[in-house]
């Protein structure tokens, strides 16, 4: 189901300074990003949308980003 | 720099309904994520270090996220 892959994930929260990360924390962080993504792609694809454009660019996930 | 791949997040970006996605939107949106992914790992940790753990789990991630 999951689209964004663990292994990064897992490196972000080892470099926060953990020391172990459980196989259901990088999941439990990689289902959230996932959400946050899905949050952001969907207002970004509004902005393009009433912009008339096909091609969703960067400006339409900033602005997407802050009507979160 | 980035850790976050760029391929899944394109898909999903496509996912929500976008018929075309910029190289720097991906970009953009993966900086974004990964920047979340800081913010709550870093949290997480703090949550498992007042619980004397060395490993972070799912329940860290989870009230990370409530926290930020």
């Amino acid at each position: 189901m999951s689209e964004i892959p663990k292994a990064p994930i897992a490196r972000i929260i080892k470099e926060s300074g953990a020391e172990r990360v459980s196989e259901d924390a990088k999941e439990e962080l990689a289902a959230y990003l996932e959400e946050v993504a899905r949050d952001v792609a969907k207002e970004a694809n509004k902005v393009a949308k009433v912009a008339k454009r096909k091609t969703v660019k960067a400006d339409d996930i900033k602005l997407a980003i802050k009507n979160l």
